[in-house]
């Protein structure tokens, strides 16, 4: 049912509006690889990562799978693509496992690429004649396709910077002179029920839904995200070394892995370097924070005497007010977070860096997941993850809304992840 | 300055009260190991349980360290003890890895004993002496020491229970005459705005505070926990081998585990037996199930149609009423949960089951930690774990409160827990 | 010192015709890789088995390292390939881990391509200059290449073999008419003192050395290696269901991995097939049964009421009569073993199937290993492996010899392993 | 068959002479236990290594399954205890798993002490009807226990010097006034066709089975075992940091364990101590080092410019000459090897430390399992271990011979193991 709203309204477009929109994020998904050789496109550097082939196939599959499979007496393009492509989906049937979608050096990519066009040429040919239903379902797949665009960018940069030649993902492109950051603000908020979450209206994930209401007490929440000479600051306070600060399963992490600082930095004789997709380079302070896990934005948070925000404080200061800038995208092309504007706002809340909130992922009141197989998609998802709000400068722009959640576990770090502090009044 | 007003309410009592209290609580401990072998209380059966002796370590150590250590000159009865009984205080220092608490087979059982003894010779010894802060935290030594009694009946029953001979704790009891568990009746709550959390006055734990506000819609509870039978019912179904019942994390356990039933149940060719502490003998279908991980619960709940309480869901039901029974605590010595009584109410709000929520375990707001290395008290474990309430038939009667916040992760199965629905309305 | 020998009978011949060997063999290995795509030839399947790119590379720096790297004031093409290609030489310095060796899509396969050729560029450079010992090494590194092209088959069907589509690596090749193994015959061979390993003239590994003395008893040695029938036939006894004809550490794998049946064998309702590099097809009956671990040797042996021979008596009966026949290598193509010659004689004991031996791996008396870090070649693996003799279908012709000592650890699969059985007299 | 010699010559001994060897035997096993609490005999304190309950259960069910239980129509004294004390024996049928025996609280060790009365009882009251078969199981039966006692002393020792209080087992003993290791010497032994193993007469374990020729080059054997004196030169020069000096398999232990000197050696500012079993002390550098694994043994061995022994050098030395020294055998009580004797020959052949040989465990041409499930005695873990000849003191003096062969995996370290160099001539 979700989406159908959106649909009505959508009528007034025309069908060619849609096409354009579908062929525009699907060849958005291939610009993404066109720097990556064949085998930067096959290989899976960690379990929780997939190979940039594996998502060229699996946003496929889910238009041929969710769109054209609906329809009756659909015949796949490869039975065995049912099996390869499937990234979680029970319902649907049994898949090849995660930690094992980096052996698949078959079908080849041209292969995977003649699918992804076979599955246009298909989505093309029918579109005219999709009912509200499946048009949502088309909806959900671009959606779905544009968060793929960000994995494809976030487990790229694991596979390129953690091995040993840290070569580039993309040229060095315009010098940026440095600048300062700003300083750290405090924006206030007043207390109040407010409504939250995606209304019917529009294209929104069904774990946005329902828009309901909230009670929050007053608080602040930073002008700006947590910049990386802030973190230099947490490190040489010894802040990877001292317990206090930490969760406890953080600390058992920091000791296990061994972090003292964030993921992609490296400590030289003369100073810290981090890799970014352009390759290594000197940690400029000024910019924002990235790569850290949600022990670490909550240890930051307790060494600078405040906390993070909970999602809905978030909202509440993503709407209340219009940002200061309109953030760093994908788009834009630096694929990393920028320095934060000079000027009085809430800078940066879209983009360059998804925001760890002090919310655990749970269904909002009333929650009720997709039908059929799509039913799967955030909602069984719903424990023991962390919501983190806003987009990133891996994220393409337009694709996040106030209301998105997106949500990863407490240590995952190779998400382009940072930190805006809160605290109450 | 938590547990302040309550010693200043205190004082009215003589410290004679206090002192009985005291030993009273101490004195329950060691009743509690009365019908177990030394070799029963030195060993470990996994890492997340541990022996009793170190139990009763423990428990000593906490009220040495932060009693009676923080009075000046204090000259610990054995250094060792700093180390081998320390839980988790990293403010403390090092101490024996948890995993390798069943090794301790020195000092011994009478040793352990005797350690006991001397902490309890020397706080009665400095009690009519102590501050208002010392109060306090020898306040806490005791809430503590009452969950730790709860712990060694869990720990025990994991031990017993999963070696082969199944050997039972307690003796058999009075024979109680099956009897059917009443309907399940749905019980209705209204929104609003209410109040949660332990307010200043009275002992209360630091995650119970501060007390504050909440919005909840309208919904409803179930008038008893989930059944025995309904669960041989949810079997019967192939609730355990159909995924979509289940989160992804719990389905994965479901299959790396081999989960087939709570645990404790054993299927034999004439039917489902259980191990209670009395040993092995049929599951009757009336009484409350127990033994359940979140994810059972969860998985549990959709299949039924409805879905787990909030925390808060829970507080305001629990307090809205007059329970319509005492409920089964440790003291009655059934140590298994009893078939709900007939009538119109809550039944089993308190006592029984541990009842899981769909809260994660987290901060209230504005919630601060206790000072000093007891700040690691509760803040830290405040991740990936989800809040349960209520307590159960193995918690000291008197401990629990209707803002008690008792927290597991998701996969554990080895405490008192169990199921109450809701939906809402 | 060792090939010392070699290179003075050597001198006759002219440099010509090493140069030639040395290309033949450099082309050998890249033909190898002709039907692989630059996917194939980056990912790893498992941490034991390697890249085919990284085989290119390791072959290349072999020769780089402790050819060209011997010479004075060298200066290396590429400094980080010395630690991106080194396999196991600690005397060499650091190198990527083994299990991480598939993420190393940098350098790409065109520059590891061009790499090799301007190794070999160098090598055809200064081949004219070099003295003795460096010639004896060059020697070592066209054996050692000769292993990587066994490595890169046996690791390429792993690839191939393991991943959903079972793609195959050659083409089907003409058809062979199904014919039957001849029947298993024994080979009596008479007790004595009797030499074996290699002598100091011509090429021989370290491990081959010194050529000593061994007394053996009278035995018997099988005419062929074992079929596949008659793995069928063990299979079908229930073989792989009774520990009663296994050792202990192999009965725990069979368990822990489930092993039914040898690698690359799939039950399907019509019976058993297997992946061959071609692709899967039905078990031939008559054909040697390959890619069994040393336990699935040890315990057919057992259920045959045989057992494996020493590597003594294998030496000897190897040289003790002209074999039937020539042997089924790499080079001819079929690239699996092939059912037995009838006749009288030894049949198969080169080639098709390396034959386990009884033998674990260790020194021969007076054993020295060649001298710096070519020293870690052989000898710090002599512990906790099994000798294998005989070579295989996957062996280049004329890479091994009557004293050549292959080894693997007991477990080990997925090299092109087989059984030939032996009893007493 | 075996045994069978022994007990016909045993014929002129009176059965009393076999009871009351019996009943040595098995007081001696509980004589170890004297200063050991039931805390202290309940704990595993790693899956290697078994709680001394267990070794108490475990060999009277020897007893009773292999000697009682093969007479016609016996019943067991408790059925569940063919399960919780059952080893390895497949044939015998199910068992409790090796790394959970330190789970069983139940039976309580009263409860085994009287079922080892119990079977001590039974076996009394048959000792004078068995046959000549059950004579040489029961003859078996003592070895074992006394295999055990040997155990029980290693995993004590494991226990209590792995616990942070490194309590004693014995009490102080009497002083020994330090003296030095006497200097290193070599003996000489001629190359020859030499008979090793047991010949049929007398008892033997299976594996020293059949006595058969070998042939041997000329060597040389130290005099002594390497001292502790010698392992902290190897330590000083660097010898845990240089993979120069060790197998492939040994230097990855040396790094994923962080060995850095023998188990049980502890490093302090003011040098180096060690546990043994009256507690912790100085390392006395003239006494023989004990507590390496082979991996330490080889290393130290070529570290040495040596090699290890082969296991027939081993025999052929042991029966060459009287030993100068009867050997430190458990029964001397001081639980630890002892300052070599000065004086002309081999000393401490037997006893003090068992020496890791060259030899991987393997059959002897020719080799016979016993029957039955006795089969599995020795037979099936012939595979991936290395022998170790000569007993140490934690052996029961009698229990070894010449022909003895122990063998354990090349990285065990809680055996109370020595080093023995050789060398050729």
């Amino acid at each position: 049912m979700f989406g159908v709203q959106r649909f009505r309204t959508g009528m007034s477009r025309s069908w060619e509006m849609l096409r354009q929109r579908y062929f525009r994020v699907r060849a958005r998904t291939e610009a993404l690889c066109a720097t990556l050789t064949a085998e930067d496109q096959v290989v899976q550097s960690m379990p929780d990562a997939s190979p940039v082939k594996w998502h060229l196939g699996h946003t496929s599959w889910f238009f041929e799978t969710f769109v054209l499979g609906a329809r009756p007496g659909y015949r796949p393009i490869d039975d065995s693509y049912q099996y390869l492509f499937n990234s979680y989906y029970e319902a649907v049937g049994d898949r090849q496992p995660r930690a094992r979608r980096g052996q698949l050096t078959r079908p080849g990519l041209d292969e995977v690429r003649l699918y992804r066009k076979r599955v246009d040429d298909r989505v093309a040919s029918v579109l005219g004649e999709l009912g509200p239903d499946q048009i949502s379902v088309l909806e959900v797949g671009l959606h779905h396709e544009q968060q793929h665009q960000e994995l494809i960018l976030t487990d790229v940069k694991h596979l390129l910077g953690t091995q040993p030649l840290r070569p580039g993902y993309r040229g060095d492109g315009e010098h940026v002179p440095p600048r300062p950051a700003p300083p750290l603000g405090w924006r206030k908020y007043r207390a109040g029920i407010v409504w939250i979450g995606a209304d019917a209206d529009g294209f929104a994930f069904d774990n946005e839904r329902p828009r309901h209401q909230v009670l929050v007490a007053p608080f602040q929440l930073a002008s700006r995200p947590v910049t990386a000479g802030e973190v230099l600051a947490f490190i040489a306070a010894g802040g990877y070394r001292d317990p206090a600060y930490w969760l406890s399963d953080g600390w058992a992490r920091v000791q296990s892995e061994g972090w003292q600082a964030p993921l992609y930095w490296e400590q030289r004789d003369d100073g810290w370097l981090l890799y970014d997709l352009a390759g290594m380079r000197p940690v400029d302070p000024a910019e924002p924070a990235c790569h850290l896990s949600y022990y670490e934005a909550d240890a930051y948070a307790r060494f600078a005497g405040a906390r993070l925000p909970t999602e809905a404080e978030w909202e509440i200061a993503a709407v209340a007010e219009p940002p200061l800038d309109e953030g760093n995208f994908a788009d834009d092309g630096r694929l990393h977070p920028r320095v934060a504007p000079q000027g009085d706002g809430l800078a940066q809340i879209f983009g360059d860096v998804w925001e760890w909130t002090a919310s655990a992922y749970a269904p909002y009141p009333g929650f009720q997941p997709l039908g059929g197989a799509l039913g799967e998609y955030n909602g069984k998802f719903m424990c023991s993850q962390m919501v983190l709000r806003g987009g990133s400068c891996f994220t393409p722009r337009g694709h996040v809304r106030p209301s998105y959640r997106n949500f990863f576990p407490p240590e995952a770090r190779w998400q382009m992840t940072g930190v805006r502090l809160a605290k109450g009044v």
